[in-house]
């Protein structure tokens, strides 16, 4: 059996991206060395220019494996306290993982944009440790409730490289 | 460097099983036909014995993921709505899927429990693309918030198969 597909309209790239501006947190999926899937939370926001990234620490396991493996998921969109989860809409990633480097102007802009929106990141975001990556996105699945499954492009989601 | 491991404790062994008892969903990481991760969200419950189960329909992307490639990730344990989402305690699992066969009186007790804690899902439990799926658990990895990282085995989640 074959997923049915639907076609992408513009309220559904709406939804997917109002998903993108409005996530504070993900699940991530990374490769472990031994090539198996491993699913972690993270923090999620975005660059200057829309593009999702995170901030993460080399203290927890999914760092070391997106710098062997970059290629990884990413699952937003909360489904809120109430209802049946499965009816929320939620948007995966896939996407390829990018490790920002400190000392370029560059930087500084990312890091002041996400702070905006994670103000408790101020705590920790200049440990040595801690790293901004950028999300490239490859492809999106969205899943606006049963029957309702869409796959999107970057460009879709305004996120082309 | 390498993440810091706490030792497990009662109270830690208690904070996972109780975020396994409570979890109505989950972000589930796979493994696709080109080897890449891909999460989405799944239902998320027990069956009678403890064990974590889904139920899945043959339409998504991540039920063919999961016959191929069984060897999957779970990540478990809401942020809620308020305060940083990296504080909540989360799960995440490492496992092993295993499609339940329909024609057994277990399968009827673990549908019969399972819908109790779902009952919206009586709506499709029984639709022929649907399937329960147990996960065999080898590892669980507890965040309880910053700097509070723990390794479990299924022994300390009462799991042991």
């Amino acid at each position: 059996m074959r997923p049915p597909s639907l076609p992408v309209d513009e309220e559904v790239r709406q939804q997917a991206r109002s998903l993108i501006h409005t996530a504070r947190h993900a699940a991530l999926g990374v490769l472990l060395e031994n090539g198996l899937p491993f699913v972690t939370r993270v923090a999620f926001g975005t660059a200057p220019d829309g593009m999702p990234i995170t901030l993460i620490s080399d203290l927890a396991k999914h760092t070391g494996a997106l710098r062997r493996h970059p290629t990884c998921s990413l699952l937003i969109g909360d489904p809120g306290p109430k209802g049946d989860p499965l009816t929320h809409p939620r948007l995966s990633l896939m996407a390829t993982a990018e490790f920002m480097c400190r000392d370029t102007s560059r930087y500084a802009e990312l890091r002041a944009h996400y702070l905006q929106t994670h103000p408790k990141s101020k705590l920790y975001a200049d440990f040595a440790d801690f790293h901004f990556v950028r999300f490239n996105i490859r492809e999106a699945h969205l899943n606006g409730g049963f029957a309702r499954a869409f796959t999107l492009t970057a460009n879709d989601l305004g996120l082309e490289g």
